[in-house]
Order: C-alpha cells, then structure tokens, then sequence
C-alpha cells in the first residue's frame, strides 16, 4: 500500500506492506488531515521514523476482536497504552509512559491507505458528520477538552492567542461555553473566520490595552512570544491552558506566574465522543479551515503547502473520487 | 525610630521618623523574621527602597478605627489593597494592582522600632504563641496556603523540592494532610528536622529512581534545576505547585507541561487564621529554624548572616531582654 513516510530525515511517498496486526483492527483511510505536528515532525520532533498523521476517518477492515465495527465509518483515538500500567489501568492509557501514539510515537500513522488501531480506540462517525469534519475529530477533540480541564461559565472571559487551525476551534469550542471569548492573531481574514461563531477577533497589535482582563487565557500560537502575552493578558489567580507547544528550552517569567498566582494548565487531547457529538450538531464550523484537498500520492507537496503561512487544513484523500482544490483567497 | 533600610543600592541601619498615619494601625515591632526576599530586596529585586521587613510579630500602639485593638499582640497581612478596584472589593486585595506590600512594595516594613498597617490587616496573636513563633505566621501561612489550593488527600504522594526555611514548612504543612510527603534536599541536617514531622527526607543524590512518582510536586528551592526535578518527579496530569521564585528569565521545557497535562499553580501568600491556628496546636516545628537572634541594631550584619548557606531563619529583636544567640550546629 502506499504510505506517506519520515525515514532517513527524508518525507517520501513508499510502497509498504499492509498492516497485518491480528490483535488490533485494520481501517481503510478515506482522508486524513496533516497537523502541524507532522509538519514538526518532519523536522525531526519526537524522533518519529515511520508513516506520518494521525487525524482521519476511514472504515474498519478487519477487526478479529471487534466484528460488528467492519464495515463502519470510524474515527481513531491516537494514544494506545501498554494495558497494564497503573494509568491504563486507571483508563488513562493518553499518558501510559510506554503508549504508542498514532503517527507520532513508535506506530505508523495514518497518511496512508491502511492504518492500525486496537479496536477499542474507534469510535463509529455518525451518518450526519461527513468524511471532512471526521477528520476534524481529533484536534477538535484536543479543542474542547480545554472546557473539560478548566471551568468555563457564560461571564468568563476568554482570550485565545493564535488563529492557526487549533485557536480557531479552541475559539469556537469555548463560546460554547462563554459568551466572551475573544480570538487574538494576526491574520484578519482568520479572524473572521470565527466572528459569526459568537467570538470577537482582535488583532495582534490592539491588545496592549487588555492586560489583566481575562480570566482564562489559551496558549494556542505555539510560540514564547504567544506566552509572553498571555501572562500580559491574564488576571490574577487566572488560568492560563497551555495548548501548543514550543520545542526546546523556551524563556519564561516564572516569578510572575507565583506573584499573580497564575494557574497554568498543560492540555494536549481530548475525549472524541463530545467531538463527534458538536460535528454532528453543526455547532463548529471546520469546513472554512480546510484550504485544499489532495491525492495521498502528493503527499511531499502537501506538506510543503501546508507548512506555508495563511494556509490552513490540508486534507489527503485516497479516494479519487470528490477530490477538490479549494484555496485560501489569494493567498496560495 | 531605628529602621533597617534599603537606600541608594545600600543597606543601613537609619534613624527616621515614627510612622504617623491616622488612618492605619501603628505597631511596636517585639520581633521581625529575615526572609529571603529581603535579602532578594538588598540584591535589587523589586526595586525596593525603605524600611525592609515583612515577618513581624509586635504590639498595636495606636488604631483610630480599632480602639480594641490597642495594646494586643498581633501578626499583619502584608498586602494592603487599594480598596476601590475590583479585586479589593472582590475581598482579594491580595492581587489589587495598586496594593502596598510591608517592605517589599511602597511601604516601609518591619525591620524596625515602630510599623503601620491598615488594622483590618491585623490579627491578635493567641497567648499559646510565643513571639518567636509568630515570626514565623507569614511564612507558614505562604506554606499552608497550598492545602487550600491543592486538594491534598492522605493517600496524595507529595514531593516538596528545596530544604530551605519554606520548604521545610512546606513539608509540614502537607504532612498534616497527606501521610506520603518527602522533603527533597542537600542538607541531611536540614531533612532531619522534618523526619520526625511525618516527612521523609530525601537527598538530591537519591532522586533519581522517582521520576513520575508524585501526584503533588511543590517547588520551594528558587532554582532553574529545582524546576527540571519537579517536572521529573511529576506524574502525568499531575500538580506542580510553584512555590519560589527564580527572578529574571528563566528556561523551561513548555513541551513536557502540554505532552503530560500537568497544571502548574503558581502559590504566594496564605490566610494568617489557619497558621495561627497551627501553631497554637503546636502542629508545625518553627522553632527548628531559628539559627540566630540579634537585635535590631545588628540588622546590617544578620543580612549577611542569613544570606550564608546553612543558616536558616535570623530573628531581630527590638526588645533587649530575651535575647539569644543559637546557632547552628557548627555552622557558623
């Protein structure tokens, strides 16, 4: 099968075995969608070797433990644990120190026309949520999590920084909840993405005068300068959700963060079901984020657009069928 | 009066005028704590410029607006509010914007004969606590203050990095919750004054094997390193609770926060009730702590006794009786 694959520092399109894992269940990709962090893994993040993605939607195969899923339409939680660590045992398998993680740690992924997941990771995509928005489930899962960590009332104000792909569903996910969420970035026709969705969008350069205003603050730009402005923006004994990472060794003022005592949260995934639940109520918007769809085979290119500033989700479609070439306005 | 005051980048021991505020209480200082901010102060730190001093113990001389309170034995709030923003009247003229700190922000401290204070700020000091002990009500109230921050159950494995003067208090206040606290430090005289306290002592050298073995992970060293250790010792999704600051900017691996879900809190100040309590049960050791006593007159020298490695809490006295010189063992 064919299989978009980092090997040898090198993103190449291979041809490889299908996967035959009898203890876990076999999924045919329909369409998968590239994530910044396969983009940062192709620069050597995580020191992944192997097929790169881990957003899709795609129908089981074959599933020894589980025949009443093949044939049906799934979506795929990512992290798969050890199953006998205190934390799986706990059902926390998303942090098992010995999890594999899909495309991303020690498991091929899921740029490719077979993947493999134990069966017990899949959850079936009701008729309602088309092959697009399953795709969405994953990060969108990521998103709303946030309202599962921290407590979100309809005063609370929110302020997301970053509108990359992750701050904008962040952004939708929590007016949700609040009816003050404000989405800040510096790219206006992202911004506007999110305006009819109950959150206002600032841009960059007015957010001098906003220090000390909200009481819950996302990190969502993936970048020290993004960090910097959210201890600006938060007010004391407020909470900060860290959601992107930088890599290395960032800077930070710890000493603000104890002398405002600021809490910060870490939060990487979410559960999918809530994910599947909005897709299917329409309640976020995921179809203006997509920027192109394209074959799995130009999967190098697609990566490389990806990476480029203003594009948004790029999805890669193994289906040849419904294949479309929808562009960013302008821009690419 | 004679005041101990940080002026023109030096410290000395002045003679200025009796605080003459006829809308705060002012108090006869008996006895006041050296902390390490003081000695952050002398470094620079907040630029500071009076009378240093904020762990005090004295007598209520004068209060226009609490006549019930003159001649009593008090412990004070250090943070005054402005009184009129949000935050103040919100209750929380901890975190006011505008807000004076005793000696450490805007407001002469207790390093001297004589302070003042708002008398709301004040509280009586019950006659089972001796002076010495009252010194210590601040501190113990920073340290306690994570048990209303942290929900800390007896089964919550805690590590408590840093055997300075609040780590140790740390270590105690959690071992009243918790029946798994280590005290992590360098010193074994230091850990032994916590082993009878319900708390295991662990040598930095010995921390190895322990990476993701705590639920709580407090911070009390003040360093870079202390913070690489917490992020070790954490468990996934676990409470990092950042006791200490590490001024200017510091390095941190934002990453490890995000992949393992840990919340970082971000602890300052405690409540004084629950720490007077405390230490009228006799439930916390602070007089383990004490290296030295000195009067007010040799505050210059006792700075620099304090900033020496292995000395821990250096108390002024105005008072002239009483007086004690303890060391510690073969230290200094």
């Amino acid at each position: 099968m064919r299989a978009l694959r980092f090997e040898n520092k090198k993103l190449k399109l291979a041809d490889i075995a299908k996967p035959d894992e009898s203890n876990e269940a076999v999924i045919r990709v329909l369409k998968s969608g590239i994530c910044n962090t396969d983009i940062e893994i192709v620069k050597g993040y995580a020191n992944f070797e192997g097929t790169i993605g881990h957003e899709f939607v795609g129908v089981v195969e074959e599933a020894n433990d589980a025949p009443n899923l093949v044939g049906k339409r799934v979506v795929g939680e990512i992290n798969a644990g050890c199953g006998n660590c205190e934390l799986c045992l706990k059902g926390d398998s998303r942090h098992c120190p010995a999890r594999t993680v899909l495309g991303i740690v020690g498991r091929d992924g899921a740029h490719a026309e077979f993947l493999s997941l134990p069966s017990k990771n899949l959850l079936e995509v009701p008729d309602e949520v088309s092959d697009i928005q399953a795709v969405f489930v994953e990060p969108l899962a990521a998103a709303f999590g946030i309202t599962e960590q921290v407590r979100i009332l309809p005063e609370t104000k929110v302020a997301v920084i970053g509108d990359g792909k992750l701050g904008i569903l962040c952004a939708q996910s929590l007016a949700l909840k609040s009816e003050n969420v404000a989405l800040i970035g510096k790219h206006k026709e992202k911004l506007k993405i999110v305006e009819n969705r109950n959150v206002e969008g600032i841009l960059l350069e007015n957010t001098s005068k906003l220090n000390r205003q909200f009481d819950v603050v996302v990190e969502a730009s993936g970048s020290e300068s993004g960090f910097d402005l959210a201890l600006n923006l938060i007010k004391p004994r407020g909470k900060l959700v860290l959601k992107s990472t930088f890599h290395g060794e960032a800077k930070w003022q710890a000493w603000r963060v104890v002398v405002d005592e600021i809490t910060i949260i870490g939060s990487r995934c979410g559960r999918f079901e809530p994910a599947l639940e909005l897709l299917k109520n329409k309640l976020i918007d995921v179809e203006s984020l997509v920027s192109q769809e394209v074959k799995l085979e130009d999967g190098v290119k697609a990566l490389e657009t990806a990476a480029q500033k203003n594009v948004m989700k790029v999805i890669l479609s193994t289906s040849r069928n419904h294949l479309r070439q929808r562009m960013v306005e302008a821009d690419i």
